[in-house]
């Protein structure tokens, strides 16, 4: 394998476990829940608009999510939302934080056959405390060198956490679902970014494909990765 | 100053600033709002309980806070809070995340004396995005020479810490408002730990103080701290 990569980053959620997939649930349970109070697009989008509108006070994260829905409710109704609505929707995020972790296909082999060969990085945003749940429940705690949890993914950020716990972001690559929060700015790091989409991805995580990047790539799952990193070699860009 | 001692860890809130204190305001607003469903104790203590039942699912923080009166506004009012109450208290939630950082007598110049000869290490429990915020806004964040979020502070926590940043936990100092979180676990690891009692604690941060423990200290204020630092030799224990 290329002695010029030393580190692999892994975003979490989506990537590794599945993790959009509950916010749709929930969020359908959400819009029956207050279905005569209009059609479903419409109040998915004042959810959006109010999930966007707080991102910045609540971070991201399952808590926030709840309250962002709670606001929803309330204002969709001019306030007539009944208490047991709103409880309704307080154990909904409840279990989303209860979830048993699902990981995705190709995930363990994966990281048990680079844990030996690369120093594994952990890179993902959200809520500290149910992150580190996930990490736990996923038995794959192990085989990551470290752990970083952060409040934004940018060039800075992959930059840091490169240096720190690799040989800096020109030997390291990330791997992501989201292209706005795992590809463009490890790219714009120096990085090799690989993109592996997940079916269900937060608008807010879109962005467009860097496909003129010679350090950017594209999988469609998982089990690819080991395939391509074994094709990069040292004199690649 | 003693060549035994190298890392200085520090609690963030209580200890560099208040935080306790817009808790306290935010559950008397609470209280009074649903003023008419009990008498402030009850309610009080009903709130409490929702908190410690939360908390393993929720962790520590505003969000979770906010969503745990939600949950006791409905509970005491067996559903029949009304949508307004509801969203007074998210707002109520929404302003403790925006509160101005309120920094602690003493703190600044003796974190920026201490940062010459010592490496300096945030070390708190919480939410990352908010703790994030107020480290920022503190303006102290070029003072620590490494900010270690984590969901629990035990023994284990402060070693990892120690070791990480520092030369392990003997020749550590934890400097904390909490018995529970900062000072007994840090003893237990080895570590000095000096406990600065805040007037506003949560019960759920009180414990014994280790008084037989010879590297347990105590302090009114953080003003005491350097002229303790500089009578801890390195043949103390």
């Amino acid at each position: 394998m290329s002695p010029a990569l030393t580190t692999i980053g892994f975003d979490a959620d989506d990537t590794l476990w599945q993790n959009e997939h509950f916010y749709r649930l929930t969020e359908g349970r959400f819009l029956e829940l207050l279905g005569e109070h209009g059609d479903r697009a419409a109040l998915s989008a004042r959810l959006l608009e109010a999930e966007k509108r707080n991102l910045a006070l609540y971070g991201f994260g399952i808590k926030g999510f709840t309250l962002s829905m709670i606001e929803t409710a309330i204002e969709i109704t001019d306030g007539r939302v009944s208490g047991a609505t709103i409880a309704e929707i307080l154990a909904a995020g409840r279990e989303m934080l209860r979830h048993p972790v699902e990981t995705l296909p190709h995930v363990r082999e994966t990281l048990e056959t680079l844990a030996g060969d690369y120093a594994i990085v952990l890179i993902t945003k959200g809520d500290l405390f149910d992150q580190e749940r996930k990490l736990a429940e996923s038995g794959l705690g192990d085989l990551f060198s470290a752990v970083e949890i952060v409040t934004r993914k940018d060039a800075a950020t992959y930059a840091r956490v490169f240096a720190e716990h690799g040989d800096g972001a020109q030997k390291s690559m990330m791997v992501g679902n989201s292209l706005r929060s795992d590809i463009v700015p490890a790219i714009a790091a120096g990085s090799w970014a690989v993109y592996v989409p997940h079916p269900l991805t937060w608008v807010v995580e879109h962005d467009e494909e860097p496909v003129a990047a010679p350090r950017y790539r594209h999988l469609e799952h998982l089990g690819g990765l080991i395939p391509l990193i074994s094709t990069i070699g040292a004199g690649h860009p």
